[in-house]
């Protein structure tokens, strides 16, 4: 059946159930002019929105099914909040699809959104439904909280930081060229690139160990870097060999013809985390939570990033990877 | 110059002077993951999110031009808010353009959204730009904050209660019919679909005088009305002679051989607000607000809207009026 045949009423029945997942602070949910909600007392609010377009963003049976697309609008946002440390609460989205669109692949993108909120106990606020004559576009503006004070930055990298990340990196732009390719296996990989995990516990953790800069890796670790270096005003030193390159990219990237360093630094949509600490709460946070890899160090010096690769040391710019 | 010339950073920079009008609570605008904001002690919050779609809610040139276009799409959700008697804090918001489109088109799309966030004293937080193959899409989720308990929701109906409307009725539908029309003149009408204003200042004395029930004009006063009867659970009996219509909409009405009621009743966007107070209540609201008009009155009785015209008394069903 086509979404044009159930009309907007029938699509609001379809997704209005299952929608609060810590109904505690909702006094209002869906189903007035707007969604109503209390925040906690001695919390700074986050808000972030970020937009996903059909054959842009996704292609359909190439890079993804419905149920992901859903599941990963809410996870870009959500890693954004994590980027700051804070804790996701609620979330709103609108969706514009065209008449034609199947009940089952609407129910089926719901299906993913809700997922994804039930598992970080985000409530589903409220949202708007309207046509497209193209494909489809889902926006989703999350919410969030953190202690007053206590947000993790870009600006805050300090000269004697050590510079890391919370797992390996690149794995998301490598398993998209895996699809694109049309290659079997390489699980992990597309797994990274169609279910990526906002890192919300680790931005938890980084709050409690005194992180000095934080960003979330959506448009490759290069731009990243130089962002929080832009910042702060300034030099990340990353070492090359010290990057952890899962054993499936550097197979994909063989087996491609590619480097792996063009993943790491300019594939997108990985949703880890990349910050600068001391190296004294890096050890507490490590005992932690052991995934997280040093990756370089931060020194006093003009907003730059340089990598050090078998013995030699040039600019990375934030465009990425084209030296070596 | 297009947009895809200028790109992302470009564009960020074009518009990202004079987001805060209202600085105060606000910890971090844009240029990090999120925004981060304070919240006032004993308020709720409110939100909301509505998109606009290119050559479906507006066409450039024939319905309006990229100015109106960002004001309406801010205003449409600070309707909302005010349809739930609160005060309009921030908004963030996402944007997808066509590579081609003219830079002047996008900045004079953002003074339309800065222009009325500046009138209403509300912080632009942050947003996201993307590439759409098709037409501009416009979302903005809006924030709001409201006494705590105090907000004004759909259900509040008491039998007893009078039903009244803010200004007249009407003008915006009648304003897009005009305009798809080619005519010349009724400027009134035209500037009421292009400039429509949110109704907070009503909206906040709503609260202070007891207002039982209230509902935003976005679809028409018949599918309004009706969301007041079925939420509340009680008939709304409405006047036809009684309904607040403006001279140039009975004037367009006449010259396009259409009934005035098709316009009052399910032409949308006019963003003004329908509610139910005691009559008591509202004489003191309107020695206060003097635009606003009693239309009919509330009853005991099934979820439903009663249209009275020239002694007839016929269901108004939500999808609109069609029986006289």
């Amino acid at each position: 059946m086509k979404i044009s045949e159930i009309g907007e009423f029938g699509f609001i029945d379809e997704i209005k159930d299952n929608t609060l997942f810590n109904p505690d602070p909702v006094v209002i949910g869906i189903g007035d002019d707007g969604a109503l909600y209390k925040t906690t007392q001695g919390m700074e609010q986050i808000a972030v929105i970020d937009t996903m377009v059909e054959n842009s963003h996704f292609i359909i049976g190439r890079t993804g099914e419905w149920y992901d697309v859903g599941y990963k609008a809410v996870a870009s946002n959500l890693s954004d909040i994590a980027a700051m440390g804070g804790i996701p609460t609620h979330i709103v989205l609108s969706t514009a699809f065209r008449p034609d669109m199947d009940v089952d692949d609407v129910i089926a993108l719901y299906k993913g959104i809700k997922d994804i909120c039930r598992t970080y106990k985000v409530n589903i606020l409220g949202g708007d439904t309207v046509t497209s004559q193209e494909g489809a576009v889902i926006t989703v503006a999350a919410f969030g909280e953190i202690e007053a004070g206590k947000a993790l930055l870009r600006s805050g990298a300090q000269a004697g930081d050590v510079v890391a990340v919370s797992h390996t990196i690149g794995n998301s732009g490598a398993g998209l060229d895996v699809m694109l390719h049309g290659a079997d296996g390489y699980d992990e990989l597309k797994k990274a690139h169609r279910f990526p995990e906002p890192q919300i516990a680790l931005g938890r953790l980084l709050v409690k160990h005194h992180c000095h800069s934080l960003n979330d890796i959506s448009d490759g670790l290069a731009s990243e870097a130089n962002e929080i270096a832009k910042a702060s005003g300034v030099r990340l030193v990353l070492q090359y060999e010290d990057l952890p390159i899962s054993e499936e990219l550097q197979r994909w990237a063989a087996a491609s013809g590619t480097q792996a360093g063009k993943f790491v630094f300019t594939g997108g949509e990985d949703y880890e985390l990349v910050f600068t600490m001391s190296s004294a709460d890096f050890a507490q946070l490590q005992a932690e939570f052991p995934a997280v890899t040093t990756i370089g160090t931060v020194e006093a010096g003009p907003a730059e990033v340089v990598l050090c690769q078998g013995g030699k040391r040039e600019l990375l710019p934030a465009a990425g990877w084209t030296h070596f």
